[in-house]
């Protein structure tokens, strides 16, 4: 049809030599690229085949790099990755030593900002805009790329609102609507924006969009919309002119013939800009736009057959353990109530939001009101269990403080994602939440080794009345079968799995196995801690009396982790015995598969007994102290 | 004039038997109350003279406790405390033993919800609304009163996003519009306020207020207006209709006559109902009316005379410090730009706003945004200081780690009132971000020891290329002078400040005066630790060496505090020596003054020598040992 061809663009500057028609085909191609890329590295699909255009167009109008461009969540960054001399990379997506599925500073000069967490594209780019406008750039571009749902988080209003107020910056936000198709929106503001594309609003803007701004004078079209700003609103504003901003749209964010003209107007304009998109998710790829969920964010798979259906997993997840035990434990206790801050796939509460819709909250991207929501409830003697990413849970920490410990309410925190998160990479890391929640006063912190355990410790820690967290890994745990019921343990009590002499382990979750597997080769004693607030007292002062030297293990920063925990009540009751803390390093640990991140980090089995051996060989026998010259 | 009193007022069931010019008088009554009260014990003012009519005409319309009120920020909560039973303990209000400043769920059936950090009263009471729905309580209202300031806050949006959402619930958000006579508002949404009072809504909301409300059947009249939203936002909507509440007002908040029948009105409605309410800051005090800024927060003052011009205070306030080094090294550094999330006054930034207004950026009660904001200033080059509150900065800790942490930004962050705050208690307490900065991967965690060590480490971590805080007390140090200049020191260097002998205590902060006072006692060596993170490792070496024992002292927790970074590192070296342990135990502290819960804490001189011996007594000679006894 034509001859340009995508393996040409290796910056965006080779685009911008192109016409429309050219940039058409370069879609086509580029679509093409996205979906047959993503199908054999797995990865975010749908979200990128919604943004092919919308990115050629910023690309081939804004001077990138020099305009800054930030992706809001940045899972839908693909086609600008490969349109940024990142298309070769594409193959290694999300894997050890390849790019990663967000954008990354140090990856490339066109990544203006790491995303990941939701919302802070906006305040992103205003700190930008300032430090353009005051080093006197007054041509240069910021742009915050915000879906509709991150635009429901408070983040995002908190940077309109600022930026409402701040003079001389230009500030161009780029709504990118999509969610038309994925039910239901869970804001008042999705309700809006449903009703800006559907009433007058529309037939207006789309006017606007298509046949005055392409053969008026543009600045004088939007000038006479300033002015009709100015004059105190004579038609009806929306929200975002209330705010301060220039409103444009909606305009089909899949017609390079509406998105360049308009993005070429906005740009000459300046100052605060705000479009709005519709785009819409799998666009392109039949299937995906039929089920943009299933399709959001796949594993490998043919895309000439499409997703199918997986084939029952060989063990169950956490994720599946605990809405296992959320729907039975609502089915005994009325009082139970399951708040997501926008998780429900993620966190496991699809069953629970159909069986028991009244007492199913998602609260919108929107952790700190989650939490505080679930404070007010437990006002009531409601039971609120909040399920929540342990990295998401950093969004929440001051409403977890100040709202829900201090007031000692009874609500329960479901930590999924604690840990190493694999393919994610840093911006989702689950390695802090051990430090920042037991320094909490009145917060139980437990921590189970298995799927069993992750039921009783949901069990025992929903039964506590007061605040308490449990946290699990993503993922499937050792596949321990998990007992029906709903009993409970003591909590504050830890057991001891197995018997062994000298050197004591303590384990705090999911590592278990490993230092049961270590633990065999030096014949060391092994304790599942289960709760890392409070500490089994008891158990470790009697430890201390038959043991030599404590080893602790988590999956969690050591600095201010679990092992700190247990030095401290050492510390405090005067008992001398050598600690070594095993976790997570003081480093952000990048993408990669996670069982090999936790082998390379010396957190399984083997690892395990290396590092005891290195540091403890004065107390082990010959026979097995020997093991480690062997083994190096 | 009358024969009713406030001290007949026991509870609000005592309003509701009062006539509206009864209660007229007891507004006269209670606003002098007030002024009396907050004269001789000090605490907020302006805030509690603006809400003495809301307050009568919210408990004398709706059925408190059972009906839920929840006030926002919680420090115009005197009335509401006055009312509800706890007049006679307003002489007491905020002193150790006395009535908080803010709402108090252990204080009264009244207070439904703790509040005291801002924007958190819409997430409670939908939370109560829900639970209040399904368990068939449809008579039951739920209220927030929430300023206009707190209103700007992201958590307050993501509030009334799902509320416009959640079905067949009772939520009155009251917006306490106060903010017109200070200047200036720092949002967007505050000019869009402003323009609501002034322009066409405000005459015909005045219509609706006082007319139509009063003399149409008042159920009605608002069906009319339900349904010109119904169709479609007939006339212009607000855009808190946009979001789903039907929005009433502005009505003046110091007539009774308005308040009250209101009030009736759209507690007969129920739903989602927004009342805009204008009051001011001060009424009724023409000194604090002309200034509410300065009676916000006032101490001990004569109402007749005003608040005296305050003598130069002794010794400098480590706000002040910070103030005058943000001002001077933004001098010497055309990149520095000083962030606060709407705290000028508190984080002693006035000065710099006057000097460097292109710099000075007030975020907006938006702790979540001024972070990220920073992180976008420092992609491009420039080097933010944010200014915040250590309990604040709880707010924004996910961008902390996420966007700031994670890119190795250079982000300064000045940490003021770190440790025990005094009066506003637990709430406030600042007692976490050692514990909850230090597992951050590249965080420098500095704290200063005196104001001039407060200079130096200010420098220090501003010209680190990287993120950094420095974190101190509220209120006044040890009077150090502060050196003129911009020196620095190294990073990860303590300093030996007492050569003493067998016990080496680490001093984190402002405790080493106390510190060097126990040393004294007992001959200790004294280490100022100047840093966190990373610690002196080198030195820590050398001290064990030649030291049977440690002692750290900080004010702040203690789990996962500064003293168990101690711990860690000797626990990695294999360096086994005891570590006692000194700083904020694990639970909530009240109110109270801050010397004197120090010293209750055992962290004043005295205290910290009674500790060491009663834990070291062995490693003393009995000469020094021998004290304990005498002093016990």
């Amino acid at each position: 049809m034509t001859n340009v061809s995508l393996e040409q663009i290796q910056s965006p500057a080779d685009l911008r030599l192109l016409d429309r028609r050219e940039l058409k085909e370069i879609a086509a191609q580029l679509r093409e690229f996205v979906l047959q890329s993503v199908s054999k590295t797995g990865g975010h699909l749908s979200s990128n085949l919604g943004t092919v255009e919308l990115t050629i167009a910023l690309h081939s109008v804004f001077d990138t790099p020099d305009d800054r461009i930030v992706w809001d969540v940045g899972h839908q960054s693909y086609p600008h990755k490969i349109l940024t001399g990142r298309r070769e990379q594409m193959a290694h997506l999300r894997q050890k030593g390849g790019i990663s599925g967000f954008p990354k500073r140090s990856e490339s000069e066109y990544d203006a900002f790491g995303t990941a967490h939701s919302s802070t594209s906006i305040s992103a780019v205003l700190g930008m805009a300032v430090a353009s406008r005051n080093a006197g750039l007054a041509h240069r571009q910021h742009i915050a790329v915000i879906g509709d749902g991150a635009m429901t988080a408070g983040m995002a209003f908190e940077a309109l609102n600022n930026a409402g107020v701040t003079p001389d910056v230009n500030v161009l936000v780029v709504l990118n609507d999509n969610d038309m198709s994925i039910s239901p929106p869970v804001g008042a503001l999705n309700h809006y924006l449903a009703r800006l594309l559907s009433g007058r609003f529309y037939a207006t803007a789309k006017n606007v969009g298509r046949a005055v701004l392409q053969h008026v004078p543009p600045v004088l079209e939007l000038a006479r919309r300033f002015e009709g700003h100015a004059k105190g609103m004579v038609s009806p504003a929306t929200l975002f002119e209330e705010l301060g901003f220039n409103y444009v749209g909606p305009i089909d964010g899949h017609d390079l013939d509406a998105l360049i003209p308009t993005l070429e107007n906005l740009r000459a304009l300046g100052g605060l800009q705000f479009l709005h998109v519709v785009t819409k998710k799998g666009q392109g790829y039949k299937l995906a736009e039929a089920d943009p969920v299933l399709y959001h964010g796949p594993g490998k798979f043919d895309p000439d057959v499409g997703i199918l259906k997986p084939k029952a997993p060989a063990r169950q997840t956490f994720t599946q353990v605990f809405g296992r035990w959320l729907c039975d434990m609502a089915e005994a206790d009325s009082r139970l109530y399951g708040i997501t801050p926008a998780m429900r796939e993620g966190s496991g509460m699809v069953e629970f939001e159909q069986r028991f819709p009244l007492r199913y909250i998602d609260a919108g991207i929107a952790e700190q009101h989650a939490v505080t929501f679930a404070a007010g409830l437990a006002c009531e003697g409601e039971k609120p269990v909040v399920a929540i990413y342990s990295t998401f849970l950093q969004r929440g920490y001051d409403q977890l403080i100040h709202d829900v410990a201090l007031q000692n309410l009874d609500v329960t925190f479901a930590l999924d994602r604690a840990g190493i998160v694999g393919a994610d990479g840093a911006t989702h890391a689950g390695n802090y939440d051990i430090a920042f929640l037991r320094c909490v006063p009145n917060m139980v912190v437990a921590a189970p080794s298995d799927e069993n355990e992750a039921r009783l410790l949901l069990s025992t820690c929903y039964q506590h009345p007061g605040p308490a967290s449990v946290r699990y890994p993503r993922g499937a745990g050792c596949g321990a079968e998990v007992q029906a019921g709903l009993d409970t343990v003591e909590i504050g009590k830890a057991v001891v799995r197995r018997q062994g002499k000298k050197i004591a382990i303590l384990a705090f979750g999911t590592l278990l196995g490993a230092a049961l597997q270590a633990a065999d080769a030096i014949d060391a004693t092994v304790v599942d801690m289960r709760f890392v607030k409070p500490l089994d007292g008891a158990l470790l002062q009697s430890l201390a009396d038959t043991h030599a030297a404590f080893v602790t293990v988590e999956e969690a920063a050591i600095m201010g982790g679990a092992g700190s925990a247990v030095l401290e009540f050492l510390s405090q009751q005067g008992i001398e015995r050598p600690v070594l803390q095993l976790g997570l390093p003081d480093r952000f640990i990048d993408h990669g598969e996670q069982a090999a991140i936790l082998s390379e980090l010396g957190l399984d089995g083997p690892g395990l007994a290396h590092s005891i051996r290195q540091r403890y060989a004065a107390l082990l026998p010959p026979r097995l102290a020997a093991v480690v010259k062997q083994s190096t």
